[in-house]
């Protein structure tokens, strides 16, 4: 059952970039408001805006075995994503590691569980987002599997899929669906930035989107 | 039992200032311990300290059809505070509702739920204490109440109340114990500069409070 | 019950202060993977790294008292490291404590409960790791002990341990053992520095390691 | 700013029963989805099902005291209502205190904090709805005050509200509402009697409630 | 994006009673430490051991009226799984959404959710897995889908997977994998029944699996 | 560094059985209010009160193998006490080693982590003190320590300490106290049945701890 799918399919680069660029709000609402991995997944450090190709990692509670496995996998521009089998804290990933996958073009790292040496990470500007900062050592003694479909943070992520993540979390995009998501992200920007404008003016958001009608009409007693 | 209540008192802008200077500690103190929203929120970015009157949101969860209806309450030096009627996590808030509220002198957010945008947020400084930040969308679809009473983590929060804000979380100033509060804080302030002094010049609290007595009273031994 | 022990032996200051260069995570693993305390326990700010020896407090919940009693018995280089009878998370601990421990040359606090004016700590610079920020007050009512052995957010803790914090988190270094647990770190580091050279140029941890035999052995494949 | 409360009204005993009959989710929706405290109170043991007038206790954390004070204020037919001050789960209540309580006619506790005896408190059939059982003893040395407004578990309760509980928790009737809030119980329950019967017949909300016209206008699609 | 799949196809009937028979932790083992949903969901009662077909459920946050769409999708021997978009505690489910889903011939529900009415249900004999008990009462306004694939406490569920839940919790076994399953479940039983003898009777563990040579082979110490 | 210490002193059975009577709340006070273990360990079923000798566990995450070591060690009237060496939920513990552990005279189970097959225990009657109920499974592959010192959620545990266990929780009496406890216990059981007596009365504790003056002189007013 143990595992390791060396055929992954990237989606187009220019389109994984469009994505960072536009932010993990834009996106998940783009794409109806899925896609979102759970609020326990916290950046080690503010300002980060990535977004990348999927690397995933289905390890052992306690157990980083994997993830030396998974660099090899790498190509730039990708993010290894990590989810245990059963909830753990421990912190799987350090500067070691960062300094690895980073050598490798790794633009970050998602994990469902905790990682340490952030300060030097930090200083390396490796962005982590972890459920937890726990300098707890793990082992290296049960296989799992690499680029298989795991759920990270109550999200279902498949090797290949668009991360996005930045300082307001994770998003995933399937693969098959990111230029679609980052046109429709576009359009969302371009429609924001006008009402933008119009709120920065004073006016209301009550009148721009003509919500006065339908509170009347719901029940809504002004006293 | 949807309403919005359009007659609000403030206190007087001078005292929310001067509570403002003062901070949540100091506020929290002077007025018996009492008045401290949960320890649950928190800044979404270091050093802002505010005050201001409250206007409250009562929304559903998943909801945030009301805060468009806040806005248009808002007087400049107000602060918005929301309480999902349920426990709710979901981004009620980012930076579409901010430029809004911050055209109309708004000056922070407190929200029992969650937030998004928090980079742009930060850039223009919109300060924000929530429960989390996530991305997760919400709809319009169910009426709530503004400037009702609500229960803002655990704390009861009146509509005009003034809310001091900073680092150490939120605390509520019942509007009428406003200026009060404020003379007994001024007095704390300048009591503790004298014990300050003292303390950096290395004597005890020991013996600048006069404890050793009653802990030899109180049984503490030495050994 | 309540006891003040006045007689703690430190460690050798030279000993601390290599132990504070080479940071928790390393610390953790030089001495077995031992003594690392909760996850929970956070900085109030990043980039702070420490150790000193331990000034223990066992403090009744909601009452910091025997804070006061602990500053008299610090010595410079000290850590205070405090844990509630039963779980609390009121803010024992603000900058009037910190300016009194400071003066006394107290290098900062480990505390599984809340603390208070965060802002004014971080200006002073006084690091804290504490459960929670929270400005709730505490009374002085009850006894507790000082310079006893504690278990602190899940780690046993003698008075006159080294206290080892950064980023990461907190560790316990035994007294006894420190000398031979900063040895351990030194040659760990030594070691490390050639790995992250061969790492940074691109080179595999399942080559280094020497790990492709095992993963196979124990079943890995690679499809 | 430590007061007891001794002239407290009660809603009519027959309002009281009949709400206690009607259980906590339906006095919840019948009075507009309000007044249910938070989902952390869990009873210590199944089938309790109680109504009762507040007494309500501010209490400081880890501190009993002001239980004793309550005790002297029931009446036959209340029910005890603590809030600790800040969070705080020792156990404040146990089995002598349920002696006295019930011997004055009490009806149960609810505390959001925790309990204690709850083997005995259960042979004695005195109900407890707490946020943890833990044996952690408290302590008698800090006033708190008696049939005050309190915030438990995020509800606002007043003395004399009548406190409705069973298995699904716990929800606060505000006095003065009771009597129509048992009334609208009532409309409520006849109304599900008759669709009880048809659901239990095989037919469907759908149908029973003709939802189908408006799923399909929002989009609703089968496949 | 709403959608209700109303083709699912369903595992064998004798396979599905054989794992319920055969109990979560069991079936959990025989598909190689895969598919446990997380601890977090538990039993309103306990003694429940149920197997059946999902009949998935993806809601929106305090919204249950798509679990009226799912009921008519119920065949005999199913089992409601809901999941909702963003984390919600609301009592989605209670006694007359019970009573017309086992009119359909309903085994049961899962729900990453609330629960409310808990000891109608009870009474009924339909077995609930929930996150909470809470009677908060939910709205009827936004669209959700059935019969799509949901993640449900951490763990990937599709239309026509099997659940199987008792006392330890709920586990998800693939509907093409039922058979497999079923089959090792039930050699592992066998297999334990033999060496239950064995432990009664005062074997150890340590000679039945030969574990010593390996424990001194990794190290352990008797001292 | 993993050892098993096979000489363990046990206390005195009479004192044992006597502390079991007793139960968590009394021996907790009589020793001062020490020795209570964390309120997230909860019996699997109501109404189990045992009291054994400590066989302490430390183990990794995930990995069960010292249990096996561990029931070695077991004599008749030891209770077994699990720490993991890092935060972990997985079911270390089922009926099959419930089974040798009885067959050895083992008299119940704390683990702070998970348990599973907890119908088989209830039904078998091994009664386990536990953080979650899971039934995940776990490896044996990495070595830990039998009969060490441990901190189990929260509290020391020495090899040979009193454990005592009812639906109160878990408390640890040292070995060599355990006599002293049992004898402060019984005093504290025969003053609090005279005290029973005069409360079932309607007598008020504020009269019989004679608490009127005191308050009073603390300043609580009635009104």
């Amino acid at each position: 059952m143990a595992i390791v799918n060396t055929r992954v399919e990237r989606a187009d680069a220019a389109v994984i970039d469009g994505l960072a660029r536009t932010g993990v709000a834009t996106v998940h609402e783009s794409q109806g408001r899925t896609g979102l991995l759970g609020h326990r997944l916290r950046p080690i450090y503010s300002g980060a805006r990535i977004a990348g190709s999927a690397v995933t990692i289905s390890a052992p509670p306690g157990d980083n075995w994997m993830i030396h496995v998974a660099v090899e996998q790498l190509q730039p521009g990708d993010v290894l994503v990590l989810a245990p089998t059963s909830p753990c804290l421990d912190g799987y990933f350090g500067e070691l590691l960062a300094t690895s996958a980073q050598a490798r073009g790794c633009r970050g790292l998602v994990i469902d569980a905790g990682v340490r040496d952030v300060r030097d990470l930090t200083e390396m500007r490796f962005p982590v987002w972890s459920r937890a900062v726990f300098a707890q050592g793990t082992v290296k003694e049960t296989l799992g599997s690499v680029n298989v479909a795991i759920v990270c943070a109550g999200g279902l992520v498949n090797a290949g899929d668009v991360i996005v993540a930045d300082d307001d979390g994770v998003c995933v995009v399937p693969r098959l669906r990111a230029a679609e998501v980052l046109k429709a992200s576009e359009v969302r920007e371009a429609n924001e930035a006008a009402k933008r404008a119009r709120l920065a003016d004073g006016e209301l958001g009550l009148d721009i989107y003509a919500m006065r009608e339908r509170l009347a009409a719901k029940g809504l007693k002004y006293v």
